[in-house]
């Protein structure tokens, strides 16, 4: 296990591979592909049908010529496709933020690393309604000829998942050898496994439970509500205007309270001034706690849409696996036929341990093969992103064991 | 103890009193008292004079003919004066939410009550910079003759608790019985103990520790960045014109997921959909702790003011004991002088049982007479308002002690 001293987020964090580093992902560039048309619309979880839907995705490593070695990589609420490498030109692409870092998840996919692309041909989409590519939105309606904003119907995981399938058949690839995803993104390898059973060989889920806690739905109740009464929200039709940055920004800095833990907000942070002397006895910042947020808040609001956030969390909050079961957790478990990797977090409070386990007892009531660990770590939620080393033990050779059976 | 699934707050709520009834303490008036004028102004930790103040406190009981039987209890966040008992006309006052309900402690303050109105004299004041009637931002400031806004300097807790020992002054009282709070009515009762130790027997500290922590620090500053990015705010001369109440909904939902605990939260609410029946797939509220927390947002904006938020939650940041010992808790506790109650309750964490800890084991390196108990419940912070049973159980038998030692 990583030394969670050594490695505290935004201090001691592990080196970036640079792109022409034997265990750099290297270049990539994202792709796009047309998955619902008029012909062939989406069905959604609302009722409603959509089209055009557009599916942005990155692939890293070769796909087998059996094509069974391809894992799907699921993002979490403010992730996009680029889960490693680097973008040749990022302000081209119009995401400056990628010009100095690596995809969100570039410690774990690249050659060598837990999801290794010299052996594995590793795939990430951009979920629907999200602002990365994906139809979202954003996205102009065909019906109005205008950006969707808040007319874009309600999403689900179970909606994103259908539309990965879609992507994977595309690709021609018949069974994924894995699903893997963190947080939000673990719920969809949660779906992936009860949605399409024959479709995958294992699933791959970190610090996340069947179903969010009332005390996760109220923070993301308070995020939606400081973004939706923000005056420039305007009903989510700002397009071409002043943008919600505002309520976005307050809804960021509640999010990150709830991906740290007491314990490591402490180490990072404690009670320092940032003048490093005495309060200041204004309104201004005092704390670098206080620092550190505001400047989330803001750099948040240069990259993510505020529509996007409502979709979102709204896909969040419904999410309830149980649903498969009609609101028995194992029962919805029966449906599930492949091997599963689960892990939570010791100080994650956002989806903890304890409701983690609750899918993993789901699993072991129908006797499936389900590998769980709860590794300690004072990370919080984020433990997901930042305990590489434990998870780069894990992994690997439960995916070995999977792919030779 | 009370039984945690028998009395949910909001669900099974204790009845209240009425103001007939002997256990009530009766109808009270809110009084008010010049504390401070331009020949006797009160010094402030920041190092500005501040004239003229005014000061609202509530009595009830009677004061001893030798003045040895005073309780002063303090207030948390939100509260005010209004400790318990009724007013005759909350309207006329200008405070219509007391006009169907008593005090905000009245379960512990009345005849027979854990705070014993028929042996002590229980005083209750509201702090400097709040919005009941102890002056504020929203009061007149002299030197412009328009209200001070952010233009009132940042007070502390130490600020509140010398203002506090004015109107103690005042009322004739050399010593108190006891000073008695929760949260950071606990804080000023840590403070009574280290900046006036011979002026109290006792102090009884519930739900508060020394100091807040760095998650405590981040939350209030995602509260004070949501009130003064509300346009309305207008650098807090709103005066006259539209309040930012979307900003101090925003604060006070937050407020709320920190009073409560998981567990609470969870039984409270759980998952329950307002309609019980589907999901809307819109934004409109879909869960009832979304309900719930939305209605305090928009009820808290008819009784509190934001400018008064920050002020609070400032003061609630700077608070540190240890500054009595130069950041060292131990050598601050060597000040004190009383008998300390202590509490901390199970489930809190805005102020963990943990850190409620550290006060006592600062009383006991100075061997100083403390009383301290982990109090199992599941209602998070708020607690130290709802754990009534077991506080009634507790206070009454420790404060016999003192008054007869």
């Amino acid at each position: 296990m990583s030394d969670p001293l050594n490695a505290l987020p935004g201090k001691a964090r592990r080196q970036d591979d640079p792109p022409d580093s034997p265990r750099s992902a290297g270049y990539s560039e994202p792709l796009r592909v047309r998955l619902a048309d008029r012909d062939n619309p989406l069905p959604l979880d609302c009722g409603r049908e959509l089209w055009p839907v557009d599916v942005e995705y990155e692939v890293f490593g070769e796909l087998s010529p059996s094509r069974d070695n391809a894992i799907l990589v699921l993002h979490a609420l403010s992730g996009d496709a680029h889960v490693a490498g680097w973008y040749k030109d990022a302000e081209a692409l119009g995401r400056p933020w990628y010009s100095k870092r690596p995809g969100w998840w570039d410690t774990m996919v690249g050659p060598g690393k837990a999801f290794d692309t010299s052996r594995y041909c590793v795939i990430c989409s951009n979920v629907l309604g999200s602002c990365y590519g994906t139809t979202g939105p954003l996205s102009i309606d065909p019906r109005t000829g205008k950006p969707y904003g808040l007319k874009f119907p309600v999403v689900t995981v179970g909606d994103w998942v259908r539309l990965q399938e879609r992507l994977v058949t595309h690709l021609g690839i018949q069974k994924l050898l894995a699903v893997a995803g963190g947080s939000i993104g673990g719920q969809q390898a949660i779906e992936w496994g009860l949605a399409f059973p024959d479709r995958l060989k294992c699933s791959i889920v970190l610090a996340a439970s069947p179903v969010l806690s009332a005390q996760g739905l109220a923070f993301n109740a308070v995020a939606r509500h400081a973004i939706r009464t923000d005056p420039n929200f305007r009903d989510g039709l700002y397009n071409g205007g002043a943008t919600p940055d505002k309520g976005l920004g307050v809804a960021r800095m509640i999010g990150h309270i709830t991906y740290l833990s007491e314990v490591s907000m402490s180490r990072k942070f404690g009670r320092r001034l940032r003048n490093r002397h005495e309060p200041g006895f204004t309104f201004d910042v005092d704390f670098e706690v206080e620092s550190y947020l505001i400047h989330q808040a803001r750099s948040f609001g240069e990259r993510f849409d505020a529509n996007s956030y409502l979709y979102m969390t709204k896909a969040m909050d419904y999410y309830d696996a149980s649903a498969w079961g009609d609101g028995d957790l194992a029962r919805a478990a029966q449906r599930a036929k492949c091997a599963w990797l689960v892990a939570s977090f010791s100080s994650d409070w956002l989806y903890p341990p304890a409701q983690c386990r609750e899918w993993v007892a789901a699993l072991c009531a129908n006797r499936l093969p389900v590998t769980y660990v709860n590794i300690e770590s004072s990370y919080g939620h984020d433990a997901f992103l930042l305990e590489v080393d434990t998870l780069s033990r894990l992994i690997p050779d439960f995916l070995r064991g999977v792919a030779t059976r």
